[in-house]
């Protein structure tokens, strides 16, 4: 019975070249994957980029009001979905994948944050904690050296506790910095004991 | 930096065995734990039970309106606390346990369900699979041999997709049945290809 | 395709705790497990006997120069192999384990000592590492209350570090303590930067 | 207390990229990774290289019969040591990386192969398995689409199972291929039940 994966981590821990690996893995022993991305990342558009600086296309740009029924695609053909920025996709959407996995055999690897600048779960992220068969951390460096879990969201780079869910990277003086639980806790929190 | 744990699984996986093997580790080297459940649950009330017949006393019978730091606990003397139940704490008493483990430096191993009998996280596992810095998952078996991760409920011997979230084993003819995925879409979704 | 697991850690972390709760998983669905233990561990003889109190006979108790199709074990009847001090197998016994859960498709799960107290494998435990589908951590505390992974043996109750692989705990004057890498390195092999 | 972790999977699996994904994401943060590869590895030579077609350059390049404390590092400006091709360290030179772990408090990660092409481990990646305080796989992906663990050796496109235990990929007509468990006893070992 196939899986469905969480690997999620923090902004920048490498989970798009992570897919990217995986994909070049089963196309090389000439296995079909299916590339999936939430259509409200707005970063490459039709196109995966890794920070690494390699690229690939996407199969599926899915919108927020799609479910993967529309696209009328061939399970017994693929070998593996993958996802990507899967913290964006609704609940229904990150369901479906499940219910795919286990009626069609197929594993499902997603990536994506766990989550947002206020600690809070996406509506994606929740759906794939609450089913996934495996949860996978990649982890990336906080600037004190620990394991950075958290997103710490900067406006014109003061870190700020209030806003909107989603604000993309680099647009309106928006950047974020991955922290660990004890710097998340000092900067943006500011809280002591 | 002490960590937020939370070692989730099925009912009836060994959640509270493998918490009472942990406190015996610790009280075995004189080191002090602090045994924390969720006042939701009613079973064995100030006790913790494990179904392999070993008991154990609970420190603090945590009510949904209270908070930790109404109870004027001294950590600097607590090697590690552990929590029964989690899945019925509140989000604001699992976050009050993730800054206790950053700011006093005390492991927190928070033991729960991930889901209910309708595949949703309850609000204390919500909020922990958004904090922890390590999830790790206790497996049981199900019918068919494989690993179980979902709670199917049961009313009068007949599964059920409907009712409250929390409804206690064997009250009101309620009871549980441990499932994996494959196994909870055929018999409690009735899903197929 | 069912698994080998190594579930490795230091003494006295519990391993035939979970060992027990896993069979009583099994048991409690009309499952059958079958129970192996190492002939060499001279402790509780034919039963398995946990430190939090709870005991449990073993199937096959087997000495060095056996092999387990000496048994003639029906495995389509078997729905789990339980291992314990799995370290002390031989290397052919365990490639045996790893080829029954390929060919007859019975899950092989196994606690064992991961290293001897000069953080050597033992031979069961190297061949363990090499063909073990997952492996696991079982973690106890070491004195400074780090999680301990070394085994520190002691004469008189003082720190060694020569002698035979084997002493069985409590006999001869020998007593061992579970110990981090960090104190491992200061207590028993005296090294300082 | 930092750690040394050991990052292993079978040929082909995508070390080499994780291992620059790691790098970057310390540089990108303004921190200096030490870059060792064993001098048994031929290809790329000072460079690590990977399938995706990223390129670096090594810090050490070591050769059996060297030892780490020859190279006169200064580990306070280190902030991680990241190891390519592990296995063909020898096992002083691993045990040399996990007192370095401990003494100086930097985090070592190493990327390599658990088994040689007859299940059994290198020097280094014995040792590392004895000492690692975290072990992670790394998967790839058998002909039958389950996780490949084990490398099938082949010369002139046959399995083989004899043979010495370095033969390097695509000279003398030496290639591998990654293998589930079930498929390596079915291709290689040609064992039925």
């Amino acid at each position: 019975m196939a899986k469905l994966y969480f690997r999620y981590g923090a902004m920048n821990c490498g989970k798009t070249t992570a897919l990217m690996q995986v994909a070049y893995n089963y196309e090389e022993r000439d296995q079909k994957v299916l590339v999936i991305k939430s259509a409200v990342d707005i970063k490459g558009d039709k196109n995966l980029v890794s920070r690494l600086g390699i690229e690939r296309k996407v199969d599926v740009l899915l919108a927020l009001d799609e479910k993967l029924e529309d696209y009328k695609i061939n399970y017994s053909e693929i070998s593996c979905i993958l996802v990507d920025e899967a913290q964006f996709l609704t609940p229904i959407q990150i369901t479906e994948l499940w219910v795919i996995s286990k009626l069609y055999d197929v594993p499902v690897i997603s990536y994506g944050l766990r989550t947002d600048f206020q600690t809070n779960s996406f509506p994606g992220s929740k759906r794939l904690m609450e089913l996934a068969d495996e949860m996978e951390e990649l982890v990336t460096i906080c600037r004190c050296g620990k394991s950075a879990k958290f997103n710490g969201r900067k406006v014109n780079d003061e870190f700020v506790s209030e806003g909107d869910q989603v604000a993309i990277d680099e647009t309106d003086n928006v950047t974020y910095e991955s922290l660990c639980g004890k710097c998340y806790l000092d900067k943006v929190l500011v809280l002591e004991k």
